[in-house]
């Protein structure tokens, strides 16, 4: 059986790479890119078998195509296969994409597919701020969630074959309706990444970048790490999940308000301290696996769930308030 | 020669294996800590070659004392030097600190330390999350930059002293008053530590966090790495530099504001995207080591610097723009 990957980049040379390190029997990888180099790179470096010289050529051959190509390229592309596939009669072909936008996929695809070709979104909770199959790795999807945003048109066997898919890339398949998906991912991906570019702004454009740049180190850089994101992609995340992260920034602009406040309130320093305490070992909960419904309290200030934590912190806290009892003395 | 070294966590621990490695011939270690495990540990570590017993024995022994404690420590650490030297009639002292906040140490220092102690205020622009001597490392100061902060009572000898050190720790001193260093250090670490600890608890805080968690992945785990920061530090960081911090957050809100405009405004699509590709350009010369008054116009919007990146640019633009036309004749 052969497979198609359309578009040839970090994500989809990584796809075909694992493919073929997982040793599935009987599968072949032709792919397809507008880039020529970054295909000609993908088939050197084994990601694909063979090179289509149109998608109308890996339309004629795969029976499953995935598609990782820039997010706006997407339309296009499910319009040279709606046309392919109106010549040559092709039937059965199940259809998936990589992008990190959801909803805006779904409409295009429902409203150029046509009904024989079965799309079942997709996107891989993997990556990179690098481009290109150079940086390709068939292990990024090890263990990390890759969500399915079902379709009007996708029946059970196409879902299936998806998530055959995923499951080959090692990957944890997880369901979510595509307005919701990009919703939470305009929270902890889009918005964080446009975050970190005002962030950069802010000093860049200050009159002290001078000073502030030779002063950056470590801790900056990775506060900044996202702006390293192919401008490209950023312009594409934003063109089709605008109104979302637009959501979450007046949010996170609502939570740095009420940290500004906290910080400022020398009346209440506990609370202070309580705050950031908390959310240091909520972190460290979540860096340890601890995500989803499992393990969390439903209220933050669930005490009894931090047992030892608390009392560390309680310790803690004592210490520091009986410091600035001192300090206040003097 | 003996160095003291007052608090012998990460940052101390890490001095006292640096001057050690350094092989410095005729200098030996000894070191405080009101920790007794980490003092212990320093020493099997061989960061420092003996213990003291209290700072008394500390001040009585080194010729050089460095301060590596929680900022908050400091007072009472100057206060108890000061008792010593009353004491023992101790002459010539330098001592320095590398604590983040330099304004509140110099203020203490200069009302606290006697005249005949010569106090050259210091910090170096490397650290971790971690803490404590086990995660120390004789060359995290590599090639990074320490400030130097003297103060009324820093005469050259003092300072001098001071710059051999922080060359033997490998880094590149850099002159700086106080008040600047702080509001500077409030814009690229400070400020971005409350700015992730909002970021953390607008996730967490939210009713979606399980499905958040889920979904976080290296993006949001880098976005908010500095969340890891020991909560105790987080909260003497603000009692000493609110003011600059407060100052920074509020010009990060209104960046933030400004790049939401630009992400919303789908009249110049042209303006987002030449912002994003600017700051994606500067970001990529200044992690290529573009720091300081060097390689930067005086405007961003000084297109002829940008040379072969501009040609790029301006192609990715145009390419961006057709699609985007297409798109809206659909």
């Amino acid at each position: 059986m052969q497979i198609g990957i359309i578009g040839t980049g970090l994500i989809g040379a990584s796809i075909g790479l694992r493919l073929h390190s997982h040793g599935e029997k009987g599968i072949s990888v032709i792919g397809y890119d507008v880039n020529r180099e970054n295909l000609n790179l993908a088939q050197k470096i084994n990601a694909i078998d063979s090179i289509a010289e149109s998608i109308d050529v890996v339309v004629k051959n795969a029976k499953i195509i995935i598609i990782s190509a820039p997010i706006l390229d997407v339309k296009a592309i499910f319009e040279s296969i709606n046309e392919s596939i109106l010549q040559n009669n092709v039937e059965d072909l199940v259809v998936t994409d990589t992008s990190s936008s959801k909803s805006k996929i779904i409409e295009w695809a429902n409203t150029i597919l046509p009904k024989n070709v079965f799309f079942v979104g997709s996107h891989p909770m993997a990556g990179s701020t690098e481009v290109g199959p150079n940086y390709s790795d068939g292990s990024i999807f090890e263990g990390a969630r890759w969500v399915i945003t079902p379709t009007e048109n996708s029946p059970q066997h196409a879902i299936e074959t998806i998530l055959s898919l995923i499951e080959a890339m090692g990957a944890d398949p997880m369901f979510m309706d595509a307005d919701e998906h990009d919703s939470y991912v305009a929270g902890i991906s889009h918005m964080p990444l446009f975050a970190q570019i005002a962030l950069f702004a802010l000093a860049r454009e200050s009159n002290a970048w001078a000073e502030l740049s030779m002063l950056a180190s470590s801790g900056f850089k990775s506060a900044s790490r996202l702006v390293a994101t192919n401008p490209s992609l950023a312009f594409d995340i934003n063109e089709t999940n605008r109104m979302n992260i637009e959501h979450w920034i007046e949010r996170y602009i609502e939570e740095l308000q009420k940290i500004k406040l906290l910080l400022q309130d020398s009346e209440d320093k506990e609370e202070f301290f309580r705050f950031i305490g908390a959310m240091h070992l909520d972190y460290l909960k979540f860096l340890d696996g601890a995500v989803g419904r499992e393990h969390w309290g439903e209220q933050l200030t669930n005490v009894p769930d931090y047992n030892a934590f608390d009392l560390l912190m309680g310790g803690m806290l004592t210490d520091k308030l009986n410091k600035l009892d001192f300090d206040t003395k003097k």
